[in-house]
């Protein structure tokens, strides 16, 4: 039971979108009595910051379906204070007020706060190169920002885009820009796209841009911005002085978080840069709470906090800051795995947790395993591949993280294996979950399930897997597919491989050296495991090609 | 690490489908010396079981996409003894060795094991009425059935058809009936479709049969087939006496477990009806291993052993007898959900654990909340809604089942909620899972958060719900919705509800009695919980009509 307070306390809340607006109405329902006052610096709240994009290429066609909930509306059914155009510029915490300032005027008013909660979110990053400035270099964070890139895009003379950052907001961009039939580059200083995803998972979507004519640069960041008399971008140069000319720049580079404010009110600020918070959102100062982009959470494959800008986390934690500022209780603030999905034309990456490389990174021990499935079963018409990667800790057998790419129903299993992250699964207990099956819908051994049980069969030696990112120099490399197969996709780089079908190899097992290292590979791993077993049982020490020649082809693709 | 075992036990395998092929197959692969049997009664092995009232509506055009692993497949890629036509009929323990029947002829033969492994599946039930044994009164368990059924289907003369049993199969049967022009009725004899669920979550899938030109008998069950000189059943009789001419009927009214061969063996048979195993699917006798639908699992949401007729938890058990029998280890088969799906024209439902009405007969205490939220972000275009019930014990918090019903994305979420119960989660836990978002996927909140949110809400005191399988009689019931909304769709069977639009609701206090039980409506449950909560602070003792009045209405109505 939560004690119901309708005391009246004033909470004054700082940024109207998604952390804002879910503390500000949760506060509500939870207090009639207390005086609620939300400050937006811009002129509108509640908006649908992630629709943005689809809006410019049209595919949400009508504007108004991006805003949430207006003011008026938060006014009428909240009965909340809202005042847009009003920017928090002070913190005085021994007073408990903010200093505001009202549009562009200079004049300055000071509100009474009993509690606080700022989510000021964050602001794209203007890289500090020649031409930044120009006025169609533009950032997406805001529905004005929206309506001035669609103004350009909209405009008959504009041909071409540029793109700069692969991330989500990138490429998201991207397909709407070729959806409105403009010729667009992307540029990537990262070998990839999607640098947060292990370069093979990324692979499949870099490859889904290019056929859809999208011109990638990767591996180079923007120098230059070319512009001409009026101040207007008219191309870009790369590292390698490559030029692209445009009538358009976005830049999609990354976020920088907002927390100035508390910087200087002398909230505490963490090691990844967020404003610090413990389990019920509460800042440094115990009447001063945060959520959203610009605070952090704790990060559930490490432990630690870090910032995770992500509108899931933000809503989540705004609601509870909402409600514990209203009635100085909530539930604690769970560990976020930091899942995330993004649709680039017919493909699509989700992920949630820690990469292998990132993995990698921190030191940690970490396994993977890589299988590629359909999404329902595949006598039912409309089947689509998924590759999906598996990352544990070999030792505690926990999962820590996993990426999918490919066709419908990435989403679902990223959603799966988050949620056992979440209750601190192990790859074990992934093999047994009970899901959902008739065939336009999964299978009866689901994609999650084949990940999960590869993970157990590399756990127990059972069948060991060979990752893509080493190479295979030196190998006995067995390729068990069918001379067709090989001959349309040989292993990249791999000159010696020993062809034998996988349902001959019990009968020529004479051809291979049993002493030797042996990496056997098929075309997904599935004939790669059954021969991996037959030679394990005959004395050979071998491992099975993780996700088999099509994963190993990505690993080893120059973009 | 699991012991390697290549060893030259000889593995039976009784029953060449889901469990059974999973079960050779995975023996296979951890003993590549064993002596592998498979015995098949019937003439196909490993066939999709689930995918044959596709191949009948046409939507699986290709009949050979339904046999997923051929005897040949098997015996070339797995060295497995296949023998099809081979029926078991007896089980000779202290010999260790099996009787068989090689097709039509009178001879049998024996068979020595070291191990066995019984997953002979279930058979359809034929209800014991006049009529039953007509020529053209089918059931549909395997491909010789599927093949009789679409003979008569495809026959010109065939434009009729009556199903009996408004299960998985009955439904999936009816799709894909309409889906070929066929004049359709269903009948059932419960008064609603799907029997497993709780009736307003089935109420959609009625509707949208009905919707789709499907006639409709609930609640009236068959008496008399009618059958002309040839054996030929012409109509079918129901209960009230209503005659249904067809030319075809097909049985769907649930199957009984093969558990003769096992029963006569001595095998202990559970109190569901099914073979009793323990964790790693070994029998009374711990060298005959079941799987499939003959045998028992441990169901979650109860602990206890019962028989669970699905194709996951088939195919897992299956994998794991044929592992130990092999090795003589494997991990413990985990406790099943009994997660499940089916797709009825545009609209699908999905369920795990148990539903409420289930709970209840067990008399165990149950907590239930509905939600009705879209798939995705409503502002992205195509978003569909969807009907989600989650049920709770109140005192653990644990999730003991959820339903939903509606578009696209129901699997996705039971499958997020039958994974997190997989972990014994709690309705507390389930509101903080990360999930992925973006506007094409999801919502920020996501359903799945929504009804977890609910559900705290209620255990919390903060808004409690009035379940609508009461009715609202000397209530005060209070209509938060516009009149609008109102003129379209009444409460049913509410002569005097009190219409005050949410937001007038803090202005209009005066109208309603403070000392009356109240009960809040609105179209799905959003305005009404801000009302409630209103209602609340000012002391009421209020209730949030659960799922609004489009749940209340489907739970009203007389289908």
């Amino acid at each position: 039971m939560v004690t119901q307070k309708s005391d009246r306390r004033t909470i004054v809340v700082v940024g109207g979108v998604a952390g804002g607006a879910s503390a500000a109405t949760r506060a509500r329902r939870m207090n009639e009595e207390a005086e609620i006052i939300l400050l937006e610096k811009d002129g509108d709240v509640s908006f649908a910051n992630c629709g943005l994009p689809y809006h410019i290429g049209g595919e949400i066609a009508d504007r108004s379906a991006l805003v949430v909930a207006s003011s008026e509306f938060l006014r009428r059914r909240f009965r909340l204070d809202v005042r847009t155009h009003h920017e928090v510029i002070a913190v005085d915490r021994p007073n408990k007020r903010v200093e505001v300032r009202r549009g562009d005027s200079k004049e300055t008013l000071w509100i009474q706060y009993d509690k606080l909660i700022l989510a000021p979110g964050a602001s794209p990053i203007h890289p500090p190169i020649p031409g930044a400035n120009a006025s169609n270099v533009l950032t997406l964070r805001n529905l004005d920002d929206m309506d001035r890139i669609k103004r350009i895009v909209d405009a008959e003379s504009t041909s071409k885009t540029v793109v700069v950052g692969a991330g989500y907001v990138g490429l998201e961009m991207v397909e709407q820009l070729v959806l409105r039939d403009i010729e667009t580059s992307l540029v990537e200083l990262q070998p990839q796209v999607l640098p947060l995803l292990d370069s093979e998972m990324a692979e499949p979507i870099a490859a889904e841009s290019v056929a859809k004519g999208v011109s990638l640069f990767l591996g180079r960041g923007v120098t230059e911005i070319v512009t001409d008399e009026n101040n207007r971008a008219t191309a870009v140069v790369l590292g390698d002085r490559t030029k692209i000319d445009t009538d358009l720049v976005i830049l999609g580079i990354g976020v920088r978080p907002n927390t100035k404010l508390a910087a200087d009110a002398g909230l505490k600020i963490g090691e990844t840069g967020g404003i610090v918070t413990n389990d019920y959102m509460q800042t440094s100062d115990p009447d001063i709470y945060a959520a959203g982009d610009a605070c952090e959470y704790v990060y559930g494959p490490t432990g630690k906090r870090m910032r995770v800008a992500l509108a899931g986390p933000a809503n989540r934690a705004g609601r509870l800051a909402g409600q514990h500022a209203a009635t100085d209780e909530s539930d604690p603030m769970p560990a976020v795995q930091g899942t995330s999905v993004v649709r680039v034309f017919g493909c699509s990456a989700a992920s949630t947790g820690l990469t292998r490389s990132f993995a990698k990174r921190l030191g940690m021990a970490a396994n993977s395993v890589t299988i590629i499935a359909k999404n329902h079963a595949g006598y039912f018409p409309g089947a689509e591949m998924m590759t999906l990667k598996l990352v544990y800790d070999p030792k505690t057998e926990k999962i820590l993280g996993a990426q999918a790419v490919g066709g419908e129903g990435v989403d679902k299993r990223i959603d799966i294996i988050a949620t056992a992250m979440h209750f601190g699964g192990t790859v074990r207990q992934l093999t047994g979950i009970d899901l959902c099956y008739a065939p336009p819908f999964g299978s009866a051994k689901d994609p999650v399930h084949m990940a999960a049980f590869a993970a157990c069969n590399q756990l127990d030696g059972i069948s060991d897997f060979y990752e893509f990112d080493a190479d295979l120099t030196g190998k006995q490399v067995v390729d068990v597919r069918t001379s067709g197969e090989i001959e349309k996709a040989p292993l990249t780089g791999v000159k010696d491989a020993i062809h034998i079908p996988v349902d001959e190899l019990r009968d020529r097992m004479s051809e291979l050296d049993e002493s030797a290292e042996t990496v056997v590979a098929c075309a997904v791993g599935v004939r790669g495991h059954i021969a991996t077993r037959i030679l394990h049982q005959r004395g050979f020490s071998v491992k099975n090609l993780s996700g088999g020649a099509t994963v190993y082809n990505r690993a080893k693709k120059k973009s």
